[in-house]
């Protein structure tokens, strides 16, 4: 397998770098952006100013670094390995746990899709729990915990930027259950990141094939597709054939946390017969996940009985496929749903892989109309209640949030959630502002993400063009990421994030100064801009000129602000 | 000349209707968006219950009337002539005011570009003030403001759906200033309509050449394909050649205010050259524009001589073209800007064709850096001076705004305007939350027009994906005036504006119960909808499948929800 139509080399005049820890193997991967010298002409002597370096948050992994040679059948370096080992708290278990698993693995049909390389799974010790939150309270600092700390910072502390955040800041927020390090023993590969109120906001990217469409190759180029231009996280929601085989390729290949939604296969292991579903099912899912690698769990064990009821109500019902599925397997069995009655086994599994709950929205809003409805709030108040016993175990916890909501409504459901959930993360999707926009709804959504984030939710799930209307493609994953960094970044402004603002002030000092490459390369997609660029000079492609090509020579506000402040000084 | 490349038939189902007011003539255009029935089975029989048509805003002009043929050659339809003729305050001038108008037209080496049709200039009696402000003072209720109320409330009241909105209550905003319809009595051809915060939110599009690109054709092209997918008003910033006669074919197929910044062509009359401007120069080519039917006037005036020393300290300097001329020019000649010095003369011209004017923001941030600064909110205060000074003529009066501006700084842009310019309309760039993403601007400033505008902002200025890189083209249009659309309508929904939410609830309605066709026909872009949905349906293109196509069959939270509906039920 390869991936062909990955043309990593969007990020002109960027270079990979790495930032030491004081722990060992602690290497925090960053993305410097230089510049260009500003040239001015003093005295009738051309004189170069040098501009510096920007240092930039980079999701992409060893996928841009020149020295690594990637080979998606080998899957990535297993950077947090020794991490692992060195805690002295997992061992290699002698075989895979899930029944499911194994009969996947012992189906010689399934060799030709199969990746190449077995993976050994982790499992904690008997008697131990191995959860970022569980070293937190015991007052450790991980190298999790170090290297998220230097991520954060990137270059804040050089430049003078005050920051509060520290490698026991960070063990600090985690042990309170403010924030979250995604990061399962048995996805070494993946590098640490944080999801937290008070760090920078994340975006979270869905991919997936479904019955209609997708295969693996597709999925896993993807998958690196969404890591390249900015995506935090990544979440598989596959529903079509070979869900365990196409999320193996993923995580043996993904450089950022992966979540997953479990009933999604547990329902396919029953061919969509929510009546045949079970607890044993489900439990089997889990640890076939678990052991896989996948960082954490979109679980809607906030679904009641008691709240089927409630989806007849509304405009459009439930329209959260996990909450769907619980709510009519209430309904059929006349029975609480086996994901709340279990929660606590459930949490029990995923300690001992440091795998974190996202808990699910069910009774997300579908439409404006349905926004913060009684549904809706019932359940995050289960929500709340679940985080208690989530933390009891120490398992790392987020809370998934809506869906579609006018933006008047907005504040109200960061402040119960805040209220309910003891201020564990905030994950939204979106919420989509307007239901008026199909083909539009990365932007619908884009509005309600950035004012959400900036209420204080911590990591926002993209939405793309084709939401409502199809499966994303590759350029509709772009388009999505982009969308959502604006959003976070616009939310990490407005926060007041230590350093946030640098790469806005470099671009348009660049702008301003007429350094047309450096704005194109400090910006989110240079590729795009410079193309856009390019289209208007396509006489004179050089892109140099001291004005700017929507006015024009003579009409560049720029340039005549420039000859004012000469002028002045005369 | 003709326009071939505009396709008005992207709005399937829908049927242009007019609702006729009481006063003569006035007829209002809107769009009525028919649906499919939803079909249910009931006891093995098929039941059809029928769904409303849904009215909606329709800018589009006679171009989406089947019953009326365009010639664009002999321009609009001159819908308010006899309701100007009626008041008997106007007369036909027996020639062009402007010197430089009459040079055009007696320019025989124009002949292959000039409009075919001569429009004859119409000013008002000597003594008259011909404004809607004017009138609104006097107590009276003109067609034009029965026009837009009607236009206004769709068809709430047949809804049952309360609206405060009436003939009466557009003429007492008016009068205090809070609202403004910009009607040229020269620009009959226009269709009414209100800026003013307490009716919908409107969006304005900028279009024009410069002298790198774009000629006549194409920009009267792009005033259609604006109006068609939703521009409330127009701008024509031309800078490059032929500047008077692009406008004349653009003001008589526009069926939507148009604007202008004089200041550009005034420049290109000395050909670029700052130190030549005269306020001479100027006053000729504000009633040359006067006399063609230009709507409104973006001014410059509030960029004093005292703010020149300010565009140093920025980052970005001055980023509005307007203002870095009248900035210069002060600092040229170490005078007043003429603008300001003769803002008295300037609105006495303005009263006499009712010319709104829209006091530009000359010191608007051009970055984050920037923002709220002194030199932005000094000026700002100077417009506020200047609003009482045209409202004592009579004019009406826009506030331009920012620009660029972090998410936490936009609510002091607001307050700050309605504090220091007497509620007088507040019409914004954006703004754009964040710097760094060129190529999609239309989503930076997305996110910051919503939240400005959920705040009382009445009219936001479009920026497409080109901005800061090249003009728009065709597609740049749509894109920007579709991000606008969802801008302005999520802030609608936020105001609770009267009836706003109709077609939300509408489109919601037709997903959940799978009646694909009416949902993208309910859309913003009924066209692009279809087209990603039919993506996925490569196979079996027909929209009418009772699943979503991001789930697949199996795994429709929408199917599943109506399943449980009728199992609790049973």
């Amino acid at each position: 397998m390869n991936i062909e139509n990955i043309d990593v080399s969007s990020y002109p005049n960027s270079e990979k770098i790495y930032v030491d820890g004081t722990l060992p193997g602690v290497r925090v991967a960053m993305r410097k952006i230089h510049q260009y010298p500003t040239v001015k002409i003093e005295n009738g002597k051309r004189v170069e100013y040098p501009n510096e370096d920007i240092t930039v948050y980079d999701t992409s992994g060893v996928y841009t670094d020149p020295a690594v040679t990637v080979d998606i059948n080998k899957g990535l370096p297993r950077m947090r390995e020794s991490w692992i080992e060195d805690r002295n708290d997992t061992e290699i278990l002698p075989d895979i746990t899930s029944l499911y698993g194994r009969e996947r693995r012992d189906n010689p049909d399934l060799d030709p899709i199969r990746f190449p390389v077995a993976h050994r799974p982790r499992k904690a010790k008997d008697g131990h729990r191995v959860t970022q939150m569980h070293y937190a309270r015991k007052g450790i600092v991980t190298p999790e915990m170090e290297y998220v700390a230097i991520r954060e910072n990137l270059d804040n502390r050089e430049r003078g930027i005050d920051t509060y955040i520290t490698p026991e800041f960070v063990r600090d927020e985690i042990a309170a259950g403010r924030a979250i390090i995604a990061a399962n023993i048995n996805h070494p590969e993946a590098e640490p990141m944080i999801i937290g109120s008070k760090f920078s906001c994340k975006l979270n990217t869905n991919i997936g094939n479904s019955a209609l469409s997708s295969g693996i190759e597709e999925e896993v180029a993807k998958a690196v597709w969404s890591c390249y231009w900015g995506g935090d996280t990544l979440m598989d929601l596959s529903t079509g054939d070979n869900i365990h085989e196409t999320r193996e390729w993923i995580i043996r290949n993904c450089p950022v946390p992966m979540g997953t939604v479990p009933i999604y296969q547990a329902l396919e292991k029953v061919n969509g017969d929510v009546r045949r579903l079970t607890w044993e099912i489900y439990r089997d899912t889990l640890i076939e996940q678990c052991e896989q690698g996948v960082d954490y769990f979109t679980i809607h064990a906030g679904v009641l009985k008691e709240h089927a009821t409630l989806v007849g109500a509304r405009l459009t019902g439930c329209v959260s496929r996990g909450g769907s599925i619980m709510t009519q397997w209430c309904v059929l069995h006349d029975q609480e749903s086996f994901l709340y009655t279990h929660f606590d086994e459930i949490c029990e599994i995923l300690n001992k892989y440091d795998v974190a709950v996202s808990l699910g929205d069910g009774m997300r809003p579908g439409s404006i109309h349905d926004a913060n409805d009684r549904a809706q709030f019932l359940e995050l108040e289960v929500l709340g209640r679940l985080t208690e016993i989530a933390w009891e175990h120490d398992v790392q916890v987020l809370i998934e949030g809506p869906g579609h909501v006018p933006m008047h409504k907005i504040a109200a459901n960061m402040e119960k959630q805040r209220a309910v959930c003891h201020e564990a993360p905030f994950y939204t999707l979106g919420p989509l502002t307007t239901d008026i926009a199909p083909a539009y709804d990365h932007i619908t959504s884009a509005i309600g993400a950035a004012i959400i984030s900036s209420l204080g939710t911590s990591m926002i799930c993209y939405v793309t063009p084709k939401e409502h209307l199809s499966l994303p493609d590759l350029n509709d994953v772009r388009d999505g990421v982009i969308a959502y960094k604006i959003a976070a970044h616009a939310a990490d402004l407005c926060k007041g994030f230590p350093g946030a603002q640098v790469r806005d002030d470099a671009l348009s000092k660049a702008r301003y100064e007429f350094r047309w490459k450096d704005q194109f390369n400090l910006s989110l997609d240079p590729e795009k801009a410079k193309k856009f660029y390019l289209e208007s000079r396509r006489n004179a492609p050089d892109a140099d000129d001291r004005f700017c090509t929507m006015c024009g020579p003579n009409f560049c506000a720029m340039r005549i602000s420039q000859n004012i402040a000469d002028e002045c000084k005369q």
